[in-house]
C-alpha cells in the first residue's frame, strides 16, 4: 500500500494532546477524520511525538497509508480543506509519498522542542496562549549556563513524568539553549528522543535559575538525585511547540 | 486634578471595538471599570486611536484625571490585577502621572499601524487570529511600489469608511511600506491621524496588487477617483495593529 508522510502544524490549546483518546478530541483523531472524509479509508495515523495536552506543534511529522497513489499536493489540499471545514486549528503544511519502510516515529533521528517564556511584568494579551507568563526578571544567562549541566548523557528520572512509558530514563541530551529576544525567553531542546515531561520540567527548573532561586550546582544536584521530587515546577503545556523532526 | 496616561496592549478579538457602547463589551469599558475598581472614581478614558471591533494594539495611549496621585508603578499594577481578575485580554503595559494640558487624543503628533498577512497555501493555526490568512502568493514587492503612489497629502475618499466621522478627507500619508519576511507579509502605515478603515482598505488593495489582479497605475487611479466603490475589498480587522503613537 502507498505510505504518505504529512508534516503537521497545530494549535493545541483546543486538543487533549495528539494522541487519539474514548472520550476527547485529538489531534491524530481529527487528521484520521479529515483522511477518511477524503479518502474513504479509515487508517491509523503514527506520529513522530505524542504531544500533551495544550502543547502546540509547527512541524509534527506522521505517517499512513491508503490503497491508492495520490499527489502530495492533492493529500494536502484535501486534508486542509477537511480540516478547515471541520474548524480545526490543525495545518498540513506538507504531504509526500514515501518508501514503504519510512515510519515517522522509529525512523526519527532527532527531535526538535521550543519552550516559549514571556517575561514581562504585566499581563499577556496577544499571544497570551501560545508562551508562558513569567513576572518576575529572568537571567537567561544564567538559565543557559546552568542548561549546560543537562546536555549529555544521563539518567533523567528527575525531569520524567511519573505516567512516562519509555523503557529506560537514559537520554542522550544532544542541546539545551536558552537565549533571551526583548521580553521573551526561548529554551531550544534536541535530542533523539525526550521523556515525557521532559522539556517542560527543565523549563520549570531552568525558571528557577533564572529567578535567582537556583544555582547551576543546584541542577547538577537534581540531576543526580534521580527522584522526580528533586525536579522543579512542570510549566505549563502552551509555551511548549515540538518544532522540527529529522530523519 | 492628577492626570494619568497609560500605555495599553490588548487583543481586540472579544472586544466591540475601544468604543464604550451600550451593549457591548469594549476596551475603553474594560479599562474605565479597572480604574472604578482601584480607585472608586469613575471616570471617562480617552483613547489615541478608536480601534474597531477586533483590531488590536501594541501601545494604544490613553489619559484619565483621578482626585489624588499616585505613582505611576501603583496605576499600572492595580489595573492589571482588576483587569487580570475580569479575565480581559488588555494590560497596561505603561502608566505615569503627566502635565494637565496632556490630551492621548490631540496631542498625537503621529500614529503607526501595522497590518500581518500570513501568507501560505496552508489555513493557519497558532496565531490565526492575529493575522489575515491569504492564501495566493503575494508579490509583497510590488505591493511595495504600488503602496508609494498613496504617500503625501490626498484626499482619501476612497480608502475611508461610508460611517468615517473625520471632518475633511485629505491627509498626509507619511508612509506605507510593504516587506516581507518568510511567510510574513507586513504593511507598516504611518500619519498624523488616518480616516476611518483607512489602513484596512489601503491592505486590502495592496492584496490586489500582490496578487497580480491590479498594477500600480490602477491604485492611483482608484486614489483619484475618490469614491469609495474605486476601493479593493477591505481588509479583516484581525490582522490590524494599532503599534505606536507619538507625541
Amino acid at each position: 500500500m502507498p505510505r504518505f508522510r504529512i508534516d503537521i502544524e497545530y494549535d493545541g490549546g483546543p486538543y487533549f494532546g495528539w494522541q487519539r483518546q474514548a472520550n476527547h478530541h485529538s489531534v491524530q483523531a481529527a487528521i484520521e477524520t479529515a483522511i477518511a472524509a477524503f479518502s474513504g479509508e479509515t487508517v491509523t495515523l503514527f506520529g513522530a511525538g505524542r504531544t500533551d495536552t495544550g502543547v502546540h506543534a509547527l512541524a509534527q511529522v506522521a505517517h499512513f497509508d491508503l490503497s491508492r497513489h495520490w499527489t502530495g499536493r492533492t493529500v494536502q489540499n484535501a486534508l486542509n480543506a477537511h480540516l478547515a471545514m471541520a474548524d480545526e486549528t490543525v495545518a498540513i503544511i506538507a504531504a509526500e509519498e514515501v518508501a514503504g519502510d519510512f515510519d515517522a516515529r522509529f525512523s526519527a533521528k532527532g527531535r526538535h522542542y521550543l519552550y516559549r517564556i514571556h517575561n514581562r511584568r504585566p499581563p499577556l494579551t496577544v499571544g497570551r496562549v501560545h508562551a508562558w507568563h513569567v513576572a518576575a526578571p529572568l537571567d537567561a544567562e544564567a538559565m543557559h549556563a546552568a542548561a549546560q549541566r543537562l546536555v549529555g548523557t544521563y539518567d533523567f528520572t528527575t525531569f520524567r513524568a511519573a505516567q512516562c512509558q519509555a523503557k529506560s530514563p537514559i537520554k542522550t541530551l544532544e542541546r539545551l539553549d536558552v537565549t533571551r529576544d526583548g521580553e521573551m525567553v526561548e529554551i531550544r531542546a534536541s535530542a533523539r528522543s525526550f521523556l515525557h515531561n521532559q522539556v517542560r520540567s527543565f523549563a520549570g527548573t531552568l525558571k528557577r535559575v533564572g529567578e535567582g532561586g537556583w544555582t547551576a550546582a543546584d541542577v547538577t544536584r537534581a540531576l543526580e538525585a534521580r527522584d522526580r521530587k528533586a525536579c522543579g515546577p512542570v510549566a505549563p503545556p502552551h509555551g511548549l511547540y515540538l518544532v522540527k523532526v529529522d530523519y
